[in-house]
């Protein structure tokens, strides 16, 4: 429901080092990663003497040809990223892997997340003379590594990641090295696995099962790793740890398949989904998820509650942009064409319908109106996470165009307008036991409670970011 | 599972009469038919004076733009068409409604199916110094009418449409009416609806729910239907009725939430799953549908055996066409690239797997060996429709780089060659049940059994037709 | 000044036979031509087993792409065609060759020149069944040739040859021979040459020069030669003959190193302007020809008149389309940024311009303001042929859009209008004495006298008949 | 003839200060700059307040949409540039104008010429840290720029400009002006223009006259102007100046309608003809230039000699790249399609053939050979410009690809290579008492004489920079 909602995760990393097929995984890999991201895609690769990339606009198999995936064959060290899509201002320049030419050596850099003194550290860097090409976070990084007169390579790079501030999952691919950084709050997820020898890292485990590659561990925050001739180095760039992942993570944006610290997302939701049926006093005849993302929560739901499961909602796959009139209809439109309910399975039953959000409640709304018109009786809302009130700027792009309709309105006004018979929400407690229960160490909760765990320096949102430093 | 298994559809079909936005609602339903065709679409309206029309290559989104969409605003009447995509051999010459301007007036068509005798229609008529445009079987119900020379144009259309053996659905918009036929087997799926006091016609029932238009009934085999400005004329255009619709319509290809006399697909689907639990002799610790169309007969499946239903296979929505090299590796990696187990669901249990069918078998092999390295203890197959053995003639492409592997492979055969600890298909005869079950009067199970209800006359498979005449 | 002038021819025309490199060589001719159509082009080659073709829209290096090129290699016969650009309504399925396929055999057609029966055959066709796919003339013959029930090739096409009126040069392309056909007017030039043992046919001698081929003799009307296995075969599909070439591709459209009857175009135009200078009683300091077209008949005026000729116009080669605001205004910066004077030549002078036609008379004024401007003190006009008046019916777009300025106006009020001190033609009488005395038994002058040497049975402009007729 | 000679001017540049339709008069002034470069262009535009651009790959047509155009209207003023086309490595990131985006304000940039310390500058800028984006010499100038600490922007300016070396014409515009700067020894020319009382400036007069602006004079080596709303201000950015135009910016570059100090190149080339007249010591029937650029000299040489010149050879104006096979035949096929002799007028004759220039004699070659084949008698080549021996290091592309012929042969080498009877250059000295007589006060003549005005700090031709600094 990725357009429909407004929330967009902005991007996947992927890295490989020392595989005769680094570009191929890497292209696999991203491929698996395209939920994080479908505005554009690239590959950075690297011989030891040279580094060598292509990139492009769009879903990874228009961004990438076959004569560029053709052309980067063969070189041993690899680095990928997707990046999201946003609504505007898209351009190729800041689709990453950034590649940076110098005579002293190349850098190239993928970054995933968002800092909250990028505009800050920008402008102290220009007042001294630095020329910027992108409106990107990332490129921050490159002027801090380049800036630094350090002859040690980790020192150069270790002194640049102290001096930035936010969400962040760095891959670094120089001639020497693929360096792995994550910022002491893991915000992101970033996990560390190995295919035929090699180490690889990606934002998620499912790059791994796409690759063939196995899964070893999580990456900790505040993790500095370094992938080169001498090995594998294990380190950090900073003592401080402040495990803070992103809940949204858990709820909505990562493939169910994927995993985190050996638990798949499926089983997360479906945790989420039995917390709700313990919290939410409904009786009903059936349980429908909203496809895809809430089925896992729906499924606990039905079995905590003994309801059973039906898929009383369709997905349309084929549904892209179209070309009708704007506005609240159309968007009403938009989420018709998307979902379908199959009325001989919701005609005269009483319903619970799983959602994993409501960002703006333009799809529940819809959602309750259909099953109604395909003969509902009652149309109860069960939300498998809690009221979403807050902007992030830590690296989701919860949409301005839309009214956050959680962020002015009670749950009774909410249920009122989507015309639900009830809507029951997850209480933020019943979500962190979740979490809890399957080995996390902190979890970031700022959209739901407002508790920002990084100060932001900057208060800027991405998209205002974008308007103040876009170059050509 | 469209592009791996290599089934396709080959065409969607809608049409309005007298609407203010028949255009609109046109596209809007033929985004719901997608899934009947990818390889592109199109758009002929009628204001009564002379005929207008749109088409393109592509999902519709490419097909179509705004301009065109937009040219053809507030014409009252439209027909429309989805087509198939085949390998190679597309051209836009092919993308249907087909639009033929003459000083006599305009005619538009489009068409669900395949012709039996179009080859041997079309050479009678190239003696007769008829030139072909295409390698459509459609263009040849255009000249038969256009050679009539009765003064009475149902009459032309009629004596047309007798003189045309084989599976068929049309939509015919000329400046006078809109004409609806469906051959005398009824083998492909053709539905009425309303919306706003207007007429529809739809391959699907999606395609009404998408527009918000009403249901009204499933046109009848030989039955010939004109919307004008008279009015609705229920009429035949041949006596003879031998209602035999395509199996596959059931058991793959129409949308979940499609209604065939007031049943989903979904609903049919679950009894197929049903029947084969009672033919199954398996015990399991959960069953898995391979997602997304296995997923209701699983979901049959589990209900009749109380074994619980687990999504333990991912589809991930974002591959498309990849470049990487081919053949059956290739083709392994592509499945890999789109499916994938849950492995902390599937890890240590005993698994049944539901599908729908198996064609060539690569998914299947696939599907088993992945829940096996996942971690699985046994791994079985169960099919929810009967062997697919024979190629179809009426407007199903059997891919024919595939091999059908039970086409020459016995049950037993298969089970070892995909690996799995045993594999069950439904009896031909509980299919027939099922369908009876819910009001079908008779079903094409050519494929499974051989039995093809209407004759082979040119015994050509589409691509070899497509060979034989593909012109500039 | 093509896109400026509002003249335009209708077609380019070639073909070999019996040649290794058929298409290579049709692809360099059909260059060579480009400056008789700029719309699309195509090829169509043949194997004698069938017939292959590919086009495109655009110039000849957009139509066709290297692999389509390479696609026709090795084919033996080949023809090929180059189309001309009408302000709108341009679509790739009018680009010619036309190939029709059916299961009697392959046709390849491909026309320069117009017919004034087309529409007539066309609607007696459709009434008999026919269903034209294109808007275009050259679709009637084929039509005409399928429907002859004649055992014998030659007899098909010559008895459909007689049906049809109009000016026109045919190539066509079956699995026995290429076929080659010209009106009993011979309206349109076409050539015969060789190379390398085989015969080849072009609408002008420089595709002969571009090739390397030999130029063999200018085709007579009337003529049907067919060159087959059996070698060359000289027939008449009719004994009619009233030569009556058309006067514009000695003024102005044909290539100046083309011949005819072995005269180059360039020296008919030194001719011209000869004429010219005998007849207009003006004293200049220098005559200046509008580039490129004009500056042959500038070169014949300076040498009789004994003024000296310097280039004091120059043309920009790099204007195409521009993105600015529409109309006259528009118009005249499209001429501005064409044509530039060369002020140090033209300061303080009397000049005399020689120009080879006035349409609309909008260069012509921008000439004598732009020359004023940069300082001449008298700018005389002097145009190398008699007033433009009247529209052809034979294969020239004279644009409907704009006025003829001499059908209206005299010649002192089109003086007035472009701002000269004077303006001369060249008499009527005088151009034919030119051609004469180079061998032409016969000129159609319809465009200045009005005297149609063909009757213009339907009465109809391209452009009409391609709205009559457009289909999709 | 510019794909064939190998001989590539590296850039225009255009820039208004003040007028409403600032982006429209630099669209069109570009398209009269076009013959400066091929490969891409693009406009910056300033309000005052911040600056917006839109550039692209290809001919301005393809390089610029009308949508793009439309964005930049209403902009006071502008600043445009179009570029050469390389053989390959071209990208868009290398297009220009450049436009940096800072939060100390914004800066466009354009440049046409070379810088000999680009290299040295860069490679101390990236030491200190400084991260380039392109493979561009004009960043370099930016990044000094944007170091350079001091208050004043002028000083800021004039100490980057003085801190290269090389030829250079700068247009740069920020939000506070627009600064003109040409390099001390005035390589490139700079035009001064005034149109509707706003200042303007362009790499040539023919910009003037294809927008109706004045040309004002020549802007001087050394050169500092700065167009601001206090009006325009003349100053020197050195106090240095060694004047050392480019002698092939008259010979071949610049076109013929453009003017130098109030003479154009036209005349320029015919006293070029006429001084080779003198020195050229052979009897002929005809003379003939060689289309298009060397028109002019053969006037001069016709009008210096007696022998009268006749267009013996057209070009061909449609040949654009062709997908023929590669190597020195495909050279001279694509040489032989865009030249062609009128056969009637250079048969049985004695033929002077002027050319401006051989740079690897694959033209002559033909021209000779062609004449030769078309019935010439004799092929006298003349060339008006002394041997080519030298690659240029300020702003000239001599295809590395080519042997330069005559840095190898002697003349009688080069004769008996192109089969000319006679081979005649002009000499160094002619050509330079061409231009001291009109006004010239130094010329560069390093590529006839190996004298390099300037010294050339990095030695490295355009394409080896390229290859050393290409980033993403």
């Amino acid at each position: 429901m990725y357009d429909i909602r407004g929330l967009n995760e902005e991007c996947g990393i992927f890295g490989v080092y020392g595989h005769p097929n680094a570009a191929e995984l890497t292209y696999i890999a991203l491929h698996s990663l395209q939920h994080r991201g479908q505005e554009g895609g690239g590959i950075v690769c690297s011989n030891e003497e040279y580094l060598f990339g292509a990139r492009g606009m769009g879903l990874l198999t228009e961004a990438l040809s076959r004569e560029q995936l053709t052309s980067l064959h063969g070189f041993p060290h690899a680095i990928g990223h997707v990046r999201y899509a946003t609504s505007g201002g898209s351009e190729l320049s800041n689709v990453q892997p950034f590649l940076f030419k110098s005579h002293k050596g190349d850098l190239g850099l993928a970054h995933n997340g968002n800092l909250v003194n990028a505009m800050s550290v920008r402008e102290a860097l220009e007042d001294d003379g630095a020329i910027f090409q992108t409106s990107s976070d990332t490129e921050t990084l490159a002027h801090l590594i380049r800036k630094n007169k350090s002859p040690d390579r980790k020192t150069r790079i270790k002194t640049a990641l102290r001096q930035i501030k936010g969400a962040f999952a760095f891959v670094i691919l120089d001639e020497e090295a693929l360096t792995i950084a994550l910022d002491d709050h893991g915000v992101r997820p970033l996990m560390l696995g190995m295919i035929d020898g090699a180490y690889c890292v990606a934002s998620e485990t499912c790059a791994f099962t796409a690759i063939g590659a196995e899964y070893i561990r999580d990456i900790e925050p505040g993790e500095l790793i370094t992938l080169s001739e001498a090995g594998i180095d294990f380190d950090r760039y900073t003592e401080a740890s402040h495990p803070n992942m992103c809940s949204m993570e858990y709820i909505y944006f990562a493939r169910a398949d994927s995993e985190f610290r050996n638990t798949s997302t499926y089983t997360i939701r479906k945790s989420l989904g039995q917390q709700l049926a313990r919290e939410m006093d409904v009786d009903a005849d059936i349980v429908i998820g909203v496809p895809d993302s809430s089925l896992a929560a729906a499924k606990g739901f039905s079995e905590e509650s003994g309801i059973p499961q039906e898929q009383g909602l369709l997905k349309n796959r084929y549904v892209g942009r179209t070309f009708l009139s704007k506005g609240q209809e159309a968007r009403e439109r938009a989420v018709r064409m998307k979902l379908s309910p199959v009325r001989d399975v919701v005609e005269g039953k009483r319903i619970i319908v799983i959602d994993d959000s409501i960002v703006r409640g333009t799809t529940s709304r819809y959602i309750v109106k259909a099953l109604k018109k395909a003969g509902a009786k009652e149309v109860h809302m069960g939300v498998s996470s809690p009221p979403l009130k807050n902007p992030c700027f830590y690296g989701i792009d919860v949409s301005t165009h839309a009214e956050i309709i959680a962020s002015s309105k009670s749950t009774e006004e909410i249920r009122r307008e989507i015309g639900a018979d009830s809507l029951s929400y997850l209480s933020v407690d019943a979500m962190h036991d979740v979490y809890h229960s399957y080995g996390s160490k902190g979890q970031c909760d700022a959209c739901f409670t407002g508790n920002y765990p990084i100060e932001i320096i900057d208060r800027l949102l991405p998209q205002e970011k974008d308007q103040k430093t876009k170059g050509v």
